[in-house]
């Protein structure tokens, strides 16, 4: 979309009443108590006030990540995560094993091809996850233990289909392979049970913006004891996204360079919202929305794109457009007309598919609303949907606690 | 409800994720631009800054009550502003026609009682306006013209009705009456079409807390030549509603006492938002949610309260629940598990009726949240519906621009 | 000041850097946590969240106002919480003892006269307080015991005199004299010490913004078991202000017409603070922010209004220019070159007087900054002044805790 | 400090009254425009209102950087961009000039020797800038230029010394070496006049929590052609950093991952501010409070770190504590007593040095408050001074425009 189109839009949009819905699979709502959070002047981070906030966020992130190791928070986006893991455990050159499921996933191999890595990739339709199968396999064929590193996305944000990561654990331990696991749970965190001790996760990725609720900037390493061992001998130049730079400083509360001091106010909360609901509680009410999603796409007569009823994402529904209706068409139409925001279809499902975000602070209103919103712009767009859609999601929320 | 249970229930709410969804007839959701502009430090209110915001304000409000005539800011609730309309143009003992017609107009029926006025009543059963044939009759009857004032609420908070004034001024033409015209706008400022000049209207009186979108806090008098006039007899001892002492100081900007300066940048931002949007595109838009909400409700099976539909109020539904439902117990069932607050019914209709607000910063897409809501709580509650009641409003609002 | 010099001068503020320095004796510095606090959405005020912390407000205020009666809060300026002390306790054509010792106490006179009382006024040279003495002598002559109360300003903002309401106190119980005493507090609570039982006081009215650090919008009154029993027989005429009308409601938390909701969440937070820092703190940080500014103004050479030392204000302190120097002229410079506002002379002081305001969430470093302003606007507006006055009060600041 | 008396600290300052004065530099205070341009909800980075966003950013960031070149925006911190600037335009074991004048001088140095280049060090007494001559005279000597870049840095925040980055310029010209010239304008970006074109820089590396006025974050790399040629053949392994990646998606307003989009708002409103002040308007402030600054200093008989006057720093300005006092042990009482935080001495200078930040939204008032605290902290800490310091500061601020 060129800038002229974009100005007139934004001029439209602001002209409209009422709240924005926001119904991305990340940039998620930001709840009223983080805003105010933030808002708020910044301090000096070499200071003891800095320090008592970091130490607290550093034990209480082992809480959500479920583990005992250190947890690292980077002034970046979770892209950047992806870089701290790849050259803290890696040298140039190395072997590992990707999986080409989704557009996220292919960004991350591009981004292991571009450090000069060695990738084996295993590919599928794009509407399953990872196969624990096919990874035992070849695991096992490597008898030489030249795949140093397996790397999965645990909720594939760009077609809804959330991995079966004990399963991959599973496959890597009947292999006895001894690569690490490195597993990216950007949109995962906070929303759908991750746990990085018990699944046996060496390097867990994170980011700010979905389940966590806060804007964007911040993002996160979770590390085990043997992806520690591994960064002895990791040889990739590296500074910013030095594990042993950051952690020497962290150990006083305090960082090698300024933090994004406002974004850690903002986790305070975050944590403290996650744990006042209790995360059992979080991940059963994204059950609850991702359960009522579903059932009104399936009412609708639309299609998920998830194939694997075993691998439905809680955090976020990408659907089908019928062959003949532009999903983007109707996403913008959503936008002008009820200022819904929608995530659109990425690479090879452009155009072809739309996603609904019910990660992070969204409750049964929000959702009813959103599927309101939904089941009024297909129907404007001509999609031929059975309308009872919405009414579907109602009676399901209104049956489960 | 006692302290104990406040308690309790706002713990409980505490931990529940996502937006709260306050569906009622006032106060009203705050926008974001009207939050943000008053979240800024006081100013000097003998400055020159609080000069010039307060005589734009003092001209665009005209532009709000479509009135040449003056408006004032009170520092109060809107009941300040009836006691002002009140003290500023009658004299104790003076005989007024006022509408047993709801729970408000009741009030301001007390409020005339106790200052000492002659209040004549006309009532009805609380479904409908005051009939304008009915004020004709008693204004010919009055050929003395004993009546100084009739005194009616434009927007019956609660029960959804919204009286016809046009035809009250006609009524009052008819009888060539001399009375004066007092009009209540809380409930209908900026929500519903009011042109205090072309209908004839001598003192209208708001509120911030509604179609204004602003915290309760400030209200206004708008005030015709005839209001003034009368104000040089009134005989009510007065000082803090004192139109002359206000408006001596207000030519230039300045108030006689401390304005509430931090709503006077929100009045601001409310304005400039009802600009950009347009009035006429305020109105349809709460056209738009009230004949979506009032679909759905008979979608239902379910009774409006309003029984003439010419009455009907765009910024506030109020429903009957069946013989033998407690629509608070209902209520409260909402409130805690959907974290949304609907509106109690009041006195008479208390435990009968409930009421959805749909005033202020209110779009298509928190109703249809809204609507979903109250059809998942009136299932909940064992409330026999049909269930097609959110989906007859989606059809309707897919269907309107 | 006309709306065209307004207007440039705003624009001229607009591009100026760094804080605003509102060096007011109201409105004051709203601290950050109080902003933040206010800056949420409106709630149901018929709901239990807000009857929740309404129950706590009435308490706490109590120990604010050190009183067991209860505490009213209204929306509205403090000269609001005027009216009500007076239409709540006294009848038309009661005679009453006022002082005509400042510009506001000169005010409160003004309404008393509008409200019908017959006001029997003590004057002075408005660089005093009222005189326990001359108090003594009427009310003892005052056999008959005519006079119904006596209403005094604590805190007298437009000149920086605090009255000795203890010994006014005495001066009534010497002369055996039942006539009720009102106190004006806006300026002095919650900076100056204030102790409403113990000294017999029998309503008290504040303001919120001033020493409780909040934007304007609310105003109080603390009312003792004696001015209760006066309320019986009051004979204005009252709705708005009657306290019954309030108290009844307030029982349970609740209000007859809609509180200023955002206000009382911005209470809260301001008691918390109060209580945080603890009353004798906070008094003891006004005495030095009085002491202070006293010391800087004596050695610049430049003379106190307040003429006695037992009076001095600790929240605001009014100094007079030299003969043939506009202090709005140097107020105006000071605002335009460095982004601070001082306080005007008011009535017979004005361009004679300005008023540095050192009341609320002001501390040393703040104080510091003003003072170094006003001595390079005096030194700017050519005024002869002794250059140390800035450095006496830092000296005297490094020298007490 | 651990964490024990962390906490307690903190509570210490949670009962204190009033602003905290954030004098260091850098975070700075951020401006209350900024902090409300910040409060809102994230958008859709990949949708319309964000693109526009993003390409009036890289528009407007070319003139506060003065080049015609692409400016870069990265989610991180300023470390993060001094890392893009190098892994973009060099190759590993490259030969590179820099300069071991400071604390952050020195830990840039530590990045590049991290990154496997061949760093030659010039090194002086960390009280003045990069010698121009020795410049000079070490590339006139490497005929085969193998040095491939001069890594300078403009304003050295840890003792406020300002290279001459046109001199350095000029020795480089002088000497016919056609090495990059890589330039840290962290603390004098908006604070302190930079030309990237006029002066020949070929990258600019910026942050965003010094004169920008935001939380920190986002960073900046601005780049000239030279450098964009560089790019094509510099081998460092990188994505995160990668400037074409990034250059390619911003071309149409995008980002290749997510921007940190609330930053984005605040740098709008940061760049509007810079512009409507005008930025010889902002320098001549900053130079206004450095002088001031200054004048305390040698008036208090202190000595400035910086010895060289033609590279005295107008952002911040570090004084040596006299022998046997420490630094720290006033800092903290200042901090504790006053609540402002003044900078430390890095480093070398750990105890020795404090640091006075004015950089930013400072002005007259506020840098006048901060010199009255300092002036108070040397006193209370016993340093012998001569009291006349904040005096001369204020006769010099009163005096200039």
């Amino acid at each position: 979309m060129d800038a002229g189109t974009a100005a007139s839009h934004v001029e439209h949009v602001h002209g409209k009443a009422g709240w924005h819905f926001l119904q991305l699979p990340g940039p998620t709502n930001i709840p009223d108590r983080i805003r105010l959070a933030m808002d708020r002047p910044a301090i000096d981070h070499r200071g003891p006030e800095s320090a008592q906030l970091a130490l607290g966020l550093f034990e209480d992130m082992k809480k959500i990540f479920k583990t005992d190791g250190p947890v690292l928070i980077f002034p970046s986006s979770g892209t950047g995560a992806w870089e701290a893991a790849i050259v803290n455990t890696l040298s140039p050159g190395d072997k590992v094993l990707m999986f080409d499921t989704g557009h996220f996933s292919k960004v991350w191999i591009l981004m292991a091809n571009n450090f000069g890595l060695d990738v084996e990739v295993q590919a599928n339709d794009w509407r399953r996850g990872p196969d624990p199968d096919e990874i035992e396999a070849r695991l096992a064929e490597d008898k030489e233990h030249k795949i140093k590193a397996v790397l999965a996305v645990h909720n594939e944000t760009a077609n809804g289909v959330c991995a079966r990561i004990p399963a991959i654990r599973k496959a890597i331990d009947n292999a006895k392979h001894p690569a690490l696991l490195l597993v990216d749970t950007i949109s995962s965190l906070g929303s759908i049970d991750f746990r990085m001790d018990e699944w046996g996760v060496d390097v867990a990725i994170g980011g700010s913006q979905k389940g966590m609720m806060l804007p964007p900037g911040i993002s996160f390493n979770a590390i085990s004891k043997k992806a520690l061992a591994a960064a002895k001998t990791a040889k990739f130049p590296k500074c910013y996204w030095d594990w042993d730079w950051m952690m020497a400083d962290n150990a006083s509360g305090f960082f090698p360079y300024t933090p994004a001091v406002l974004h850690m106010f903002g986790l305070r909360e975050s944590i403290d919202m996650l744990m006042e609901e209790g995360l059992d509680n979080v991940f059963a009410r994204h059950s609850r929305m991702g359960e009522a999603t579903r059932r009104a796409v399936t009412a609708w007569g639309l299609e998920v794109v998830c194939a694997n009823p075993e691998e439905y994402s809680n955090s976020v529904t990408a659907v089908f457009t019928p062959e003949g209706f532009d999903a983007d068409a109707m996403r913008l139409q959503i936008l002008e007309r009820f200022n819904m925001a929608l995530g659109s279809g990425l690479a090879r499902f452009k155009g072809r598919v739309f996603r609904i975000g019910h990660m992070g602070a969204c409750n049964e209103i929000m959702l009813s609303g959103a599927l309101g919103g939904v089941q009024m712009g297909l129907e404007m767009a001509g999609v031929p949907i059975d309308k009872s859609g919405a009414k579907a999601a109602f009676d399901y929320l209104a049956s489960v606690k």
